[in-house]
């Protein structure tokens, strides 16, 4: 069924952090929703880049040599291997852009590790 | 060079309508931006599916079997295969997600075909 998908009321549905919900399927692409507050893990992928698109609110993407903020309205692509680490002093809604496979902490394994993800 | 970019300040380059400019690649998928005013051209894409984000404005996605309004916020995907034909009675900023080669008039081939696009 094709059907158009608000973002506002799928963001309404997502209660974690740090917890992408898959939204959609474009070719091998995973459109994915999630909201961040507070500190991630520092972490790369491999063989992945991975875009993040700020719906709302904003946050700070740290890069071993500097950080970047991310505004509403603004995205922001990590190539493969560069290491990253998301960082959102207050909620921010963001959807990831990325191949369906992609380990939201990358190389690093641990309690946020999600093997699988859940859809809204 | 990795930087943050800014929407609004992209479509604000953005002249003709129909025309969509390339603003990042994600693996093998291209994120373009491109407005819409106006009437397109009933096509598919064999091989493609492709996704429609409205960043500003609205539209409406025209099916074989019904009208789909895709407002301000919200995005549909348009799965391989599937006719469609996107009519925007109002100039309208939309950010496409689909691989970097997929043509704008799918299986059609007229004048408002785009063989290359450029960046933004």
């Amino acid at each position: 069924m094709i059907e158009s998908i608000n973002l506002d009321e799928k963001f309404q549905q997502i209660r974690e952090h740090w917890s992408p919900k898959i939204a959609g399927q474009v070719n091998d692409t995973a459109i994915k929703l999630v909201k961040f507050k507070g500190d991630f893990v520092w972490h790369h992928h491999d063989h992945e880049d991975e875009m993040f698109l700020v719906v709302k609110g904003r946050f700070t993407m740290r890069l071993r040599d500097r950080d970047l903020q991310i505004n509403e309205g603004e995205f922001v692509i990590i190539p493969r291997g560069v290491e990253h680490c998301p960082v959102a002093p207050e909620e921010v809604q963001v959807m990831l852009i990325e191949p369906s496979s992609t380990l939201n902490t990358g190389n690093i394994r641990n309690e946020r590790t999600l093997d699988s993800l859940g859809r809204v």
